[in-house]
């Protein structure tokens, strides 16, 4: 045990607990009565779908990392169940400050469960290097931002409520790689940063998850929901066999990459995600699937060789290819579909459609610079003395964290 | 091999053998056709949920032992099986001796796999100490236990079907650990009786499965569905978080413990189990939920430590602080939620109140002495010689029971 | 790294995009409008259902080797996504060319996805043995065969279109098996082709996923899906428990195996199948569970020990006793149920009984045959040089074919 070892025991609990009687007072004072929202509740079985895939799913998702197996399903399991809390909570604020209207209590879960995602996939940027006082403040203001974004987008630009949304990948994607970018480098010779046979197959399993329930999370708050899911089916099955082929095609020796499966695989999902509900044509969404997982793997090379170090990036769990870099082809996708339709319809009225537009970029650049500027932020935040900043030496590492059963015994 | 070796050749099958021949007989005998059972189907995908528990998540949930993988999912299958089909049987019976009308078949079905948790949660107590022929007599003695037990509860007490189901935390938990109390102790140098990181990641898996199912667990057969799921639902987000608080200050270093986390965030769904349906504000669900993760994890601390080796009592995987400790909570809640609505309500009408109390305090002095009693008489049977009770020094070993791939490779 | 490494980079990525180009123009020509497909959108769940069983149950299912869990799951999880894809293709040019009529689009795809078990089945008999090459052709070369055996049933013997989906067991089992016997017999010596305690405890999960999820899968094309429900879930509850007993009786010292538990815990909902929805009687359901068990434990010692080094035949993870038998039961338990109730309705009309007696008959004889001899066919072209065979002593090995984080790390 080295002698600069921090506890987390005057920390973290005070602070859970905290946050916990700040969402109690909230519910006593503000929570609808249960009786009121009976009517939407239809949708249990994707409720139980999207719950699935963000608790189970994407905790298995980021266990890449060889001895930080505990941390990432312990710490995601905990940030996903506060970031809905929050964002229940800040969405009731944001009702209370009338900037919207109150919504039935299944939406609103629905809602913080969905937007949850974007704080893992933040999450999966300083994999390994936050410790968990860090994570709850950057789960907490990362959810507060997520949906003063949303608003922004609602109001200014008359964005609809779904379709700001769909940002999530975006905004937790970036919002992930500019907190990321503030953290100290880790040491070239660590090993720990590596994955093991055994970490990527249990990230395989959670792979696999994300991937069947993916489709009920791109159609759960969509008016068309077959459509959502066909489209997002398609996109997913055309990424993954893009996966193995490009992974092979990269590769050294033509072998496979795990990693490449893992990112590519779900990359459909990502790319397919802001216009699943639009496509009017299975071959489009097909097509998007492809340059999902094309981007994710070349990406992953270039990106990450050149890219990156230039920007000083770190990025664990490559978060950036994996649904950053795909989220901004999705949205390059949906100004494109949506002018490919406009000129078919509206040739009359191309100023219409050029307003159109300019709300679909707006709310992209709006949405993105957001999350650079408040990571950013929170990244330097992050990284003051008050909050206990792991030693680089002390990365990826589960001991620091978690009482471990057998210390001997080799992870 | 030692040369004490208990081949259960002559016992294991012929048992199981039998009870499947009485299931075969019963079924040609009784069973409603197949096709009186249409109409209440429309709880389908509920029904997968909670196979999917109970079979999966129970299974996985009980694999923290470090060399008993195998024998906790394998046999935690067997028993669910049986158990569901036991319970089946025994329903049958109280139907034919007049103590119960007729259920629909899909009902009888899911109240039977909703019971065959009790038998995976007393399970849980001797994990590790009992052989298979002990832990198939101890289903079928607790399967027809527990529904003579509800049977008393509502015949005598006038207490709903579905109420009577939500005692089988309780039911499970104290029939566990009463059995438990009669086998020999392990020897203190016993290093098997610990888990793995790699067994407690599994664990992990199998937490996260239950918990995402509990909403449908806790809501299947109730009337008023939306308001069980969502009330379970908060109960659980709340426990969750507060299993991380609660472990950091209790464990050494302020490091997390992932034994308080797989059962602090289990019950919150224990401790709202009994109360679901019924209550109105959302906190309270929370409150109880927060209240649950305490209980269970000072439980796991003074419970363990001080009131375990005085009546010398031993708990595998922490059945009492995880089910039964909870359970009583939410007993105890039932009863307090009752007088205070009571009050407000009733204020004229004491007597009526008094004796809803009555009937709520004697279904769970009830359920928790036949469950005591039932229990400690099953473990004086199963440590008879006629059940080869396993040497304590073969306790907690899957090669007892499990032919090998590699002997030689450690597990 | 041997000398006579086999580089797939010449060969995986261009037959994969070649595919996935013709599924693209298939797309833009062919597909219905997503729109067209709204209406029979109710069973969504269980949609879920089979694809969650397919992608992950069957995965993990396979993953029995020891060093081969990568590819297990990794190239599963490829082939279903290719099957899934070839189906609906070759259902598409079935239609073209007038053989078949137009169904919606979700019943095109459902269809697709059930087949792909097919292919899932097929690819156990080789598992460990034949390269991603070897294995994308012979995916592409079964879906197309299974739905040309699928469409004589339907066109010359009037077999209902959800009856002949039925028999993708059968051709699944016996495909495998013939283009297995076509592959180099694996030197005695090598000891990869033993499964490891771990292999084993990921392969329990995949099966508890495939256990649970089999009702949905017997009866998501049926119109009776109540009826076919039920008698699966007790076809399964009786293999489950009757695993377990055949597996104490039949191995040395009574102890389990888990490799018995697998395939006979699954072989209930095998024998069940093609008479899940008409079977009026739980307790013949039952019956045939416990018979699929019997015959794939049985099968396990006498088949593989006499009749296999007979025939030459391999059969890396038991899909001829798992899958093959018990589907061979199911077809005979479908005829003798139709002559007993037969008997019992039509005794004034023998003929007819007759009739349909025979088209039973002849549907399970084309079936088998179609599938051996195709099977044995593409068995002969996957050996030719032109597909790379991997040598023998690279058999079950994913180093062959994955880039590994650590060499030296042992699996």
């Amino acid at each position: 045990m080295p002698a600069r070892y921090l506890s987390f025991r005057c920390s973290v609990p005070w602070l859970i607990l905290l946050l916990q009687t700040l969402f109690l007072i909230r519910s006593i004072l503000a929570f609808p009565r249960v009786g009121d929202i009976y009517s939407p509740f239809s949708f249990y079985p994707d409720f139980q779908d999207i719950n699935h895939m963000v608790i189970f799913g994407f905790g298995f998702f980021l266990m890449v990392l060889r001895r930080y197996g505990f941390s990432s399903t312990g710490f995601s399991f905990l940030l996903v169940v506060l970031a809905v809390q929050c964002s229940v909570l800040v969405e009731d604020c944001l009702v209370f400050l009338g900037a919207q209207h109150k919504e039935p209590g299944w939406i609103s879960l629905t809602n913080a469960v969905v937007s949850s995602a974007a704080v893992v996939i933040s999450t999966g940027a300083v994999l390994g290097k936050a410790n968990p006082v860090q994570l709850i403040v950057m789960t907490l203001v990362e959810s507060v931002f997520f949906y003063v974004s949303r608003w922004i987008n609602r109001t200014f630009l008359q964005v609809l409520d779904h379709v700001t949304l769909k940002h999530l990948h975006l905004f937790g994607a970036y919002f992930g790689l500019a907190v990321a970018s503030r953290f100290p480098e880790a040491p070239p010779g660590l090993d720990k940063h590596r994955s093991s046979p055994r970490s990527e197959l249990l990230s395989m399993l959670g792979t696999a998850f994300v991937w069947v329930f993916w489709p009920s999370f791109n159609s759960i708050l969509s008016d068309v929901k077959e459509r959502a899911v066909l489209n997002t089916c398609l996109a997913l099955a055309v990424s993954a066999v893009a996966a193995f082929m490009l992974s092979a095609l990269t590769s050294k020796d033509g072998k496979f990459r795990m990693a490449h499966v893992h990112g590519a695989a779900l990359a459909g999902g990502v790319a397919v995600a802001p216009t699943a509900h639009s496509i009017q044509q299975p071959w489009i969404a097909m097509i998007l699937g492809l340059l999902g997982a094309v981007i994710t793997v070349l990406g992953s090379h270039c990106v990450q060789r050149c890219f990156h170090p230039a920007l000083k990036l770190q990025d664990t769990s490559g978060v950036h290819f994996t649904f950053g870099l795909p989220a901004v082809l999705g949205a390059v996708a949906a100004v494109v579909l949506r002018v490919v339709e406009g000129i078919d319809r509206q040739w009359n009225d191309l100023s219409s459609l050029g307003y159109l537009v300019f709300v679909d970029i707006g709310a992209f650049c709006q949405t993105t610079c957001t999350a650079l500027i408040t990571g950013l932020i929170t990244g330097l935040i992050l990284n003051t003395k008050l909050l206990k900043a792991v030693h680089v030496s002390k990365y990826f590492d589960d001991q620091f964290y978690w009482e471990f059963p057998h210390l001997s015994v080799g992870f």
